[in-house]
């Protein structure tokens, strides 16, 4: 068969355009990684990413001048950062208090005081004052989830060059996506663990699965296409450039390396028989995002309505994580991960991204 | 990466123990195929399949020997019949005239006069009697649908040596089919078209995409494992080999051609635009079975509990999906179809096996 020297000419044109010496792009994981991570991959060859979201103006900063610190003066190895493009919902205070009472037995169960206030994570947009950060910062890549900044504000993050990348979860949002003049798109197969990317409808039955949805939209597009979604090792990303992808995007097997800030009792999980059964949930930030199946999932149904809009739905059980977790307990925890476990292994980060592209 | 060079042994291996010249399997497709897309298949050096779960033991018969002679005096090509081991339903008066109700503003729209009888099909479960069958025409590769045979059904079926094949669309259901002695595991990925194949389990979010099933069943399993869903195409089954499958198993792909008895509108909807979007539904027969989106999945919900269970929920429909058939519309039929049409075309059924197996 032919396919295979076509896909390592894919892989290796994408590898020369970004500067990367191996086709493999650790996912950004916001919540359970930080510059360590991404450091980590860039060293070994790899994209390392930074989940933004989750970060200010001046943590932006900072980890940026880590990670530079940390490739080395003049190097030339790219890095990511990571931001999303939700429009922030309006609050709502009925709803949010509907939310409260659904939490309250649960809080009550573990004696938290419900007007203890515990920081939740404040997942933001990209903005104006983030692209005039990015326009002195300068990150070689840019990937977005949700969507892409709207057009201006994607038009002043192109200028410096930075190659630009986005999640598709549909032909649709793939063919969108290349419309907006993007770089590459990433197949966000319904394999993946964490967030869901979708953006042009919720309609969560028009996702397709890693191996429908990468050769579709290989064949679909112009731009390169990067898999994810149950890639874990050697013989996962070779069968993801045999569909025609450039590159991949793993993110559940680094969740053990030591370099990712994983949590106990979500290291626990990963590690566990429990990895076997993921769903998609909404009740942890109130958008559909792959997790393992944990009790609050089971006992309020993980795609019940009464979560308030994202990222609206994570502070009423920040307090109640916390306390659970404290306990050792990830009941009431986000456990993200994808569909396939079987690569998670408590190995440095590098070490990992080598074994990913078959080296050893 | 050496992962090629197991693959390639892994399915020599396999096509060796069958007598399989390519690691291509057709999907048996109840309703859309016969012998003569099984025969084209078998000819052209696949295992073609013939769905035997709405013939009766006369059919059967005559089947095989069309199957037989196709192939000629002393061919030692194989050639797979599949049959279904669900439990049969109680029929229960009550929940079958609320089903007849819900369709009624149906029928009143298509001036169908619901008395009308129109033949439905009748899906019966593999039995004695058809073991007895069985043991005459000794096919020489049996697979079957929602788990196995009781013990001592399947242990009859063994005793001539034939081959024995089911599906798994879970971990769990690999390790207890493999636990009941099936030579191979048929690895039913969440994007494959037609019946999902679950039989632990009615919960659909256990079921595993391709991408991530395939890998984690090689790793589980000793016996080989036959990568199903989302297989369209000539990277497709090398990317599922890469994945350490021995074969693959490819439905969608064959329903095109000209061997295939697809009807005229499941033709047009694979052809269209439409086929990008499918679901699983369980209206046109009780049982979860992904297809694509149509005006009675849209208006009832594609999972209405309405449904009488399987098999039951088809008879009330056949007048319907026939009314509506003439007319040339598939608003009540069921659009059987998996994840990725891509590979849908209107060839020759021997070509199309050879294209999906990278020579042409």
């Amino acid at each position: 068969m032919s396919a295979g020297l076509l896909d390592l000419s894919r892989s290796s044109r994408f590898q020369q355009t970004l500067g990367l010496e191996l086709p493999i792009i650790q996912a950004p994981m916001a919540g359970s990684q930080g510059v360590a991570l991404a450091l980590a991959v860039c060293n070994a060859g790899g994209l390392g990413s930074l989940p933004c979201a989750m970060l200010n103006l001046a943590q932006q900063r900072e980890a940026v001048a880590a990670l530079r610190a940390g490739l080395g003066a003049g190097s030339r190895r790219p890095f990511n950062l990571n931001y999303f493009c939700h429009l922030p919902p309006t609050p709502d205070e009925a709803r949010d208090a509907a939310w409260r009472a659904v939490l309250a037995p649960y809080l009550a169960e573990l004696g938290v005081d419900a007007s203890a206030s515990v920081p939740a994570p404040a997942r933001a947009p990209i903005d104006a004052a983030t692209a005039e950060l990015l326009d002195e910062l300068r990150p070689p890549v840019l990937s977005f989830h949700f969507g892409l900044p709207e057009p201006a504000l994607l038009a002043r993050l192109r200028s410096w060059g930075a190659t630009i990348l986005s999640s598709a979860t549909t032909l649709d949002e793939g063919r969108w996506l290349q419309a907006q003049g993007v770089d590459a798109v990433i197949a966000q197969g319904l394999e993946a663990g964490g967030h869901r990317g979708h953006f042009l409808s919720d309609d969560l039955s028009r996702q397709l699965g890693t191996f429908a949805l990468v050769p579709q939209l290989v064949k679909a597009l112009d731009v390169p296409v990067i898999a994810a979604g149950g890639i874990a090792d050697a013989a996962g990303v070779a069968a993801a450039l045999a569909l025609g992808a450039s590159a991949v995007q793993v993110g559940s097997a680094y969740l053990l390396c030591p370099e990712a800030s994983t949590s106990a009792v979500h290291r626990a999980a990963l590690a566990s028989e429990a990895a076997a059964h993921t769903t998609l949930t909404r009740l942890f930030s109130g958008r559909p995002a792959r997790g393992i199946v944990n009790r609050l999932m089971t006992e309020l149904g993980a795609m019940n309505a009464a979560a308030p809009d994202f990222p609206l739905a994570s502070a009423a059980l920040a307090p109640l994580r916390a306390a659970a977790e404290a306990r050792g307990s990830g009941d009431f925890s986000p456990l993200w991960c994808g569909q396939n476990a079987s690569g998670c292994r408590a190995v440095p980060a590098g070490e990992l991204t080598r074994a990913l592209a078959g080296l050893s």
